[in-house]
């Protein structure tokens, strides 16, 4: 096993879920995800417990599922509640469900261990909450390459010379290693300011402030969660921050080698333009599709590695080095080892 | 292993084998079927005894197979009669035949213990031979399932309200366990009477018979080797039978999950309608189409389970459970286990 | 692994290899070539040491490679001499490169034990030398079998008859097991003579003799070493050599089950007819074509095998046996075994 199984991950997003089921395999097991009449939205293995057939195949009674192969039929709970062929159903018949967390645009979902998911509610997300001063906008990808390698990648920004050069701001020739690392037992994060520098197109296009003057940026990155990565990005005036940029990452484990990935921006401040949404959706768009063709390129590396080889650290890789350090710990933990 | 070898299994129809060579994979094992000049069938491993290269890539001399990358020759007891390149064929080269046996439109082969294919002919199916008062009519398909997920899903019919609806008479809502099993050492049955109910479409079409009037019917289902399932159907009258159907597959193992399935219908009584044999065969067609897709859902839903599950049996599976039985005690017993 | 790593093996063609990068999988692992400024070819493996993901997919600065990822910079002998977030690059940090050797058209490549490439030099292959008296002409496949195979083919030609009877001169009924086979510790030889016959139509089309006269022909093959596969065919008259024929075979292993294919063709005589190039290129492709569909037939039946199971030697297997066991036998010794 390659992650850890006791957190909350991003089952989808809220808009994804309605009548019709919607089916996504998740941490390696199947799942089924629908909207109960009052609202809230129940999550079951997509298998039948009485043969190996998905739910999601099925149809609908009310809130309850019936499966399409003999009709055996589930409540949101899982359990079984009628089989067509008999009075009753058998004892102890029933799927496993699964407890479900709705917060902002994310469906969370808790596949650790039963009753324990109250312990640890998901991570905050107060940039994505419908009330406030944040606006946000989001999208979902799948992406052929193990979590752990996603959250790596973003804690070492250092490949944007690289792999996004357009999105520097001019002048800057090299990301120095981040000055502040802060590390958890279960978190990472860093953080770093950039010297004074003109705006890169984007900065202009999206805050509407002139291109010509020079701005401070500080950007952070966290680890929170297996489940969640978050990065700021802030341009500063003299007067404080003009603009606040938030990039957040669901990565929910679909199987050892790929991995959900729901990204969320959010932005605030006195420097946005009146099409700072869309335009935002469509520069971190482009950076999400080249960053999913190198991440898919390191999976089939290390996949083709014919023995597992020792790749070599350098200072950059301080934050992700750590962050893998945490995940290890957890699964070993998860492991009883 | 997940089937027995030391059975008869379908091997072709007998329209499939002609003066062109058939290749088909049988029980795991590459296999070349064609005509001799006497009319009778050989059955050879699809092989060259000298380098892997399939004999039915080659050409024919008379009842001799030439294999297409040296000129080694093969006659039909699989002997290798000619080595282009020295004067004799070494020693005991040679490959391996398998026992055939026709019957009606079944090709059968014997790839157990050579030489006991005596001991046990192959099971009879007089509804299909050209004599007597049955007609039939046939296809042929390959499924991405499990030979004894087939045989499992033939026995419990209770599948027909989720999947077949529309075959069922009118008024029936649910298929009671069946009423008799029979159960023996290599084999099982059941039955079941349905109460008087009027014609579904597809009954009053084969038959002719009033849609408005009520019937009784009669139905059965047979284990009857692991290569033969038998199904009948019977409609009754005051007077006795009608209409009798008989639904004959032959499953036949290609890989450990994949089946050659060769269906046969046969039918006959004194309420037949002049084109009951297309009209049947296209209702039976449509069935196997909606089988096969179940029958690969549940095989894929088996691949993906991590680890083996424990499925929850209930009443009606009381015929497949005993069929698993025999299937996995024979198995163990040609395991020697 | 089914292959010696101790051997030159040629890696590309001369004109395969310039300012852009050549990736390649050689002996399972990834390699990447590229010409440097002082004309000669730089070959490292093509795995950035920091974190993986192929140097091809990076950018040039001068004779050093850049990574596409984070910016980290090798000199062609695989030294890190950049690591763009951080003063100096981990000490130690580095690439494999691999020795290069060219010779004619063949680009040697030497994987195995680092320093010892000096040992022993690649083997000769003076016909294709740019001076002399020996025109040559070539191709490249990649054929989806292992590289034994291809040796074994080449070292057994009584499949001719089968596979290529266009080529067989007239009159010829079977070849005769080899006359002279020569074996050393490090390779196998073999020679025939052909009876006097009249010459097949793609004869006297490249020699522009008289069809209808007759010739002898001397045909020899030698497994030179595991990279380079060596026959010759002769046709003689009255007072010796007409036309002598080479057709040499790089064989190199992509992985235990693929091999790179690099045909050369060379041909010196005073039987040589004008357009003698164009023509034996035709034949010999369409040879190379029908060889290679039956060899990834043959490994597709080793792969289906369900058990490795024995087949039976014929006299013309006597070379192509050597040539398995000198190879086994190398891969014995590197193992240590």
């Amino acid at each position: 096993m390659s992650y850890p199984r006791e957190c909350w991950y991003v089952a989808a997003t809220i808009d994804e879920v309605g009548d019709d089921f919607l089916a996504r395999r998740i941490l390696g097991t199947p799942v089924v995800l629908y909207r109960l009449a009052d609202g809230s939205i129940a999550a079951l293995e997509d298998r039948c417990a009485h043969r190996p057939y998905p739910l999601s195949a099925g149809s609908r009674d009310g809130d309850c599922i019936i499966c399409g192969y003999h009709g055996c039929t589930y409540d949101p709970d899982g359990t079984c509640v009628r089989v067509p062929s008999q009075d009753k159903p058998p004892l102890g018949a029933r799927v496993r469900a699964f407890p479900v967390h709705v917060s902002g645009p994310f469906v969370w979902l808790w596949m650790g261990t039963p009753g324990s998911a109250r312990l640890r509610p998901p991570a905050a997300t107060p940039e994505l909450a419908s009330e406030g001063d944040w606006s946000s906008t989001g999208e979902r990808r799948r992406v052929g390459a193990g979590f752990l390698l996603l959250h790596e990648h973003y804690l070492d920004l250092t490949n944007v010379f690289e792999m996004h050069a357009e999105m520097v701001p001019p002048g800057i020739e090299a990301l120095p290693p981040p000055e502040e690392v802060e590390i958890s037992e279960v978190s990472v994060s860093y953080a770093r300011e950039l010297p004074q520098a003109p705006l890169a197109p984007w900065e202009s296009a999206v805050s509407g402030l002139d291109s010509a003057e020079t701005f401070s940026r500080r950007e952070t990155g966290t680890f929170v969660t297996p489940g969640l990565h978050r990065q700021t990005y802030t341009i500063g005036g003299a007067d404080g921050p003009l603009l606040e940029l938030v990039r957040l990452h669901g990565f929910t484990p679909e199987t050892e080698r790929t991995t959900h990935v729901f990204l969320q921006l959010a932005w605030r401040g006195t420097a946005v333009a009146a099409d700072a949404g869309p335009r935002l959706a469509e520069v971190f768009h482009l950076m999400a599709d080249r960053d999913s063709a190198v991440l898919e390129t390191v999976q089939r590396c290390l996949d083709e590695d014919e023995a597992p080889r020792r790749y070599v650290n350098v200072k950059a890789d301080r934050a992700a080095i750590r962050a893998r350090r945490i995940v290890q710990s957890m699964i070993r933990e998860e492991q009883g080892l």
